[in-house]
């Protein structure tokens, strides 16, 4: 029934939860995905096929409105290949840069962004050079497709036993060597700019990961003065003005003792953000949706406070779930599979202290 | 992916409504309508045929955990035919109560709910008895099928030429005589009972119709006592508990200078619960999902005020809409047409004031 179509490259639970923002606005998604049980296929067409297939590419595009994804992971060169004919935000130059560690972090740099110590690696010399320059302890990561945790590799030490180790582990692709930062904590922003290029920010989120995983988050972060709140939106704001950036995009900071660093960008919803379904006036999928659409922003701010806690691996008993006051259940529709995020339970209520008793009730379930 | 399956019969917004509710806890609706557009089948599967087809009924049940329907128009024999194999809620008594206005009020008087005086109508002379007993002005309706302010004809003498109008117009069906309430204001009370027997109410409602059409619903009501949302509430309990109801209900009150006097139910989701979406913590869509498919109740307090705004005819420019600070738009995809209702507004606020600037924002655009 009319109303703009926005294709949607990827279609897990980012696509399903935009999608579902998207259908009240009267809008429509159609997702691109190589598996034909993608979860998002409950709320809009599902074009099954891969992400780097030009007639699969062509077929997810044909009469849309705009494309947006749902994965950083999308090759650029697709996002390039419709941006010839279509409205493709974010754009791809943001797409480029959040794929290598090494162009986020240069661009951080540029932009006046804090961020830990960093050298690109490209070869075992090149390797012993970035441990005398970055300091130790440190981190080796793949400069692409690391995600979760993986394509990761610690150095303690830089004897050659430990660096060998290291290019043992990962050598062969580009690498990029990180200082290992002593954190207080992690947060995270997320921001949203729209095609009128207004931006708004969420409160800050404050972010626990296990196994390098994201287990749950808190919003409004605790104690963040407005002195915080500004200068991470600043950081965020600048990125999204550097790369002309339509949609959202989630900052992951580190908060060493009040310092700020940036760590990483993701140019698309985020699941730091999933509590403001419930949590704040508009919902980043919403807003995501809005901006790409070209329709205004919505408010950003925070409704109570909120928890938001991933589950992994398998879903807990709704009936359980859904017994704890301020409660929400998010199901992705995805198999259970080790370490595959499943779902996520948003916890919202009127105060800290309440939020805390809520959360203690929900963890005798997951 | 697993989950449990909801067939409904009905696939207008409501039903579409229930979908989008019903996806982030796992559950899948499956909708049954005779229009092949119907706007729930962006939400789930749709199954096209009329609602009183057994080969089409029997599909849309095939493998269901459970049936619920979203318009009272459902014949109550489609109901029964599915109770005899599945648990159908809200129950095929209640269906059938609020399809004759006679059995609704007589329901109201047998629990001790207040309502406007009212006779049975069966023929001419039964008519002129009906009127010296209720009194004038009064409203003749069929007994069945109306909606939305149509089959009924307004009685305000006892002379024979207005009785034989009135008769003229709708005599020959069931019908019923209702005192007409010189009401202060209209209200609505939204109440849902899960499956375990627990009851929640939503804060009562104040809604403004104009032409038979709902236009507006403001929540909570201003100027509501905690005894007045009590009363409201205890009538309401006293309808689900007789009618071992499962799911939301909806009464229409009108409130006389404080008194309450019922007016009719709805055995379902109810437009003037839509601002539950957005204004409360639960939404009525959500804890109607939630009660027939055996989970737990969600809260139904507000959060904040809320006013919804229907959408008839025709949708406003979704920019201008999403441009006023806390409007939420709801588009129910189907096709515009005069006095059909194609969407509502959800505007939020933090409080009756700043609620009052931004739908005078709004009103500049519907």
């Amino acid at each position: 029934m009319g109303g703009p179509v926005l294709a949607v490259l990827g279609g897990g639970q980012l696509g399903r939860m935009l999608g579902l923002a998207a259908l009240p606005l009267g809008a429509r998604c159609r997702f691109l995905d190589p598996a034909p049980d993608a979860g998002a296929g409950a709320v809009g067409e599902l074009v099954v096929g891969a992400l780097d297939d030009p007639g699969a590419l062509d077929r997810v595009a044909e009469g849309a409105d705009a494309v947006t994804f749902e994965w950083e992971g999308v090759p650029a060169d697709a996002a390039r290949r419709l941006a010839a004919r279509l409205p493709v935000f974010p754009g791809p130059e943001a797409l480029a840069a959040s794929q290598d560690r090494q162009a986020e972090k240069a661009a951080f740099a540029r932009l006046g962004i804090p961020t830990a110590h960093f050298a690109a690696v490209d070869s075992r010399v090149g390797l012993a050079r970035a441990v005398d320059e970055v300091g130790l302890p440190a981190l080796l990561k793949t400069r692409r497709g690391g995600y979760d945790g993986k394509g990761q590799h610690r150095i303690d030490g830089a004897d050659d036993g430990a660096l060998d180790g290291a290019w043992g582990a990962l050598g062969g692709v580009p690498l990029i060597l990180e200082r290992v930062v002593p954190f207080t904590r992690e947060l995270s922003v997320l921001a949203v700019r729209d095609r009128a290029r207004a931006t708004r920010c969420w409160p800050l989120v404050e972010n626990e990961h296990r196994d390098g995983i994201l287990r749950t988050s808190r919003a409004p972060a605790p104690g963040v003065t407005p002195e915080l709140q500004g200068r991470a939106e600043r950081y965020a704001t600048r990125l999204l003005d550097e790369w002309g950036y339509v949609g959202v995009l989630a900052v992951e900071l580190f908060d060493v003792d009040g310092e700020l660093l940036a760590n990483e960008v993701a140019p698309r919803v985020h699941n730091s953000g999933h509590w403001t379904i419930e949590g704040a006036t508009t919902s980043q999928f919403e807003n995501h949706v809005r901006a790409v659409l070209g329709w205004p922003l919505g408010a950003t701010d925070a409704v109570g406070v909120s928890a938001m806690v991933n589950c992994i691996g398998a879903l807990p008993e709704p009936g359980a779930v859904l017994a704890v006051p301020g409660a929400h259940l998010h199901v992705y529709g995805k198999a259970p599979r080790p370490d595959r995020k499943v779902g996520h339970i948003t916890v919202t209520a009127s105060s800290p202290d309440v939020l805390q008793d809520r959360l203690a009730q929900l963890s005798a379930h997951i």
